[in-house]
């Protein structure tokens, strides 16, 4: 899909920029991915508002340009349009959060509208929000699950890209349940990924109609 | 489960009552499950606010009482009194719901706390109220599903007994998404009723321990 006239593949291969809070889990099946050639991309820039981020040690360890943006001091909009700064001069065309916690302004959602992307642990409109295992154990749901979904002004709400339920065991606690959900994160995010660059993704109002990974070459 | 000591086991089989507005499908699945014998139960009584109901019909096709009973020039309070009056007579340890469109008074409720069943074609919480086909569809999710839950003072909010997902296809219409989440109710709402005849539910907070049918002799 992404041809090649002679030149380097890499020129022509979409360019993903990872923003992250966390760990890092989801950063490093997505560098996996792109490693074993099931995800036609480069991860060319991560960038992190927390100094300890293990998603900035991974981000090394696979040899990707990465930075600790200081958040102190600066508002939303200005910590913002630093990030978009550092997209910009990477020419990122695609923007992948991971255990980002806190929200876009509508300014840099406006920058890449519609390519941006998140990961959320359950099967929204279900328990949007901070820690959505806690919420599935206390609504008492059987089964729960992950969501990649395009982001948008408002938090959790914007169109599905792809959705794996999980189920919820008796004797789960939040530690168990967390667990299980970010095991199917780490498979669901690169293809969710994958169906987003290659599944010629459209809207129609709200609903997003993508290629499925079986029907992409 | 439900031993006898010599006598009929009928007389100690659990009695269901069944109230409908609908065809009855969910109700025909429930009798040949009691037929069979996966349901160790007796539907003793269908009781339908629609005189065309098509329960009323399949009840008359399995020899179960049944009985229209007219609506009209009744507040819901008064109404539900009569419900109460004929589900009392035939002694009924459990209301299901199936297809009912009116919501029950805190009254009937609180005579039958905890022992009434619903069935939702959502994956509860998501797409409470009306029409949770187009709802779905309309958000955009990649699975939606069926919900058994306890009827509580609430719409759709009681604790769940049992849930199934169904995807939904890039191609789905309101109609084959219908039909294919329907399908799936036919199936999961005698196991539903089986879980909590046999599985000792026992509630946390809102969250419901029930033993699995897997494990239910």
């Amino acid at each position: 899909m992404f041809m090649s006239c002679g030149g380097s593949e890499e020129r022509v291969l979409p360019k993903i920029g990872v923003i992250s809070s966390g760990r890092g889990e989801n950063l490093r099946h997505i560098l996996k991915a792109v490693q074993s050639g099931y995800l036609k991309a480069r991860v060319v820039i991560v960038l992190a508002n927390q100094p300890d981020a293990g998603a900035l040690q991974i981000a090394r360890e696979y040899g990707v340009a990465s930075e600790f943006i200081d958040p102190a001091g600066s508002s939303r909009q200005e910590y913002d349009q630093i990030l978009l700064e550092r997209l910009g001069i990477a020419n990122v065309d695609l923007v992948v959060l991971t255990g980002y916690m806190r929200l876009l302004s509508p300014a840099f959602i406006s920058r890449y509208k519609n390519r941006i992307l998140n990961i959320h642990p359950a099967l929204l409109p279900s328990f949007k929000g901070v820690d959505a295992f806690s919420q599935a154990l206390q609504y008492g749901v059987c089964w729960t699950g992950t969501t990649i979904h395009i982001v948008d002004e408002d938090m959790d709400s914007g169109p599905i890209v792809y959705q794996v339920p999980v189920p919820v065991r008796p004797d789960d606690t939040r530690e168990t349940l967390k667990a299980r959900i970010q095991r199917t994160e780490y498979r669901a995010y690169p293809r969710a990924i994958k169906m987003f660059l290659e599944g010629r993704p459209r809207l129609e109002g709200r609903r997003l109609l993508i290629d499925r990974p079986d029907t992409v070459l």
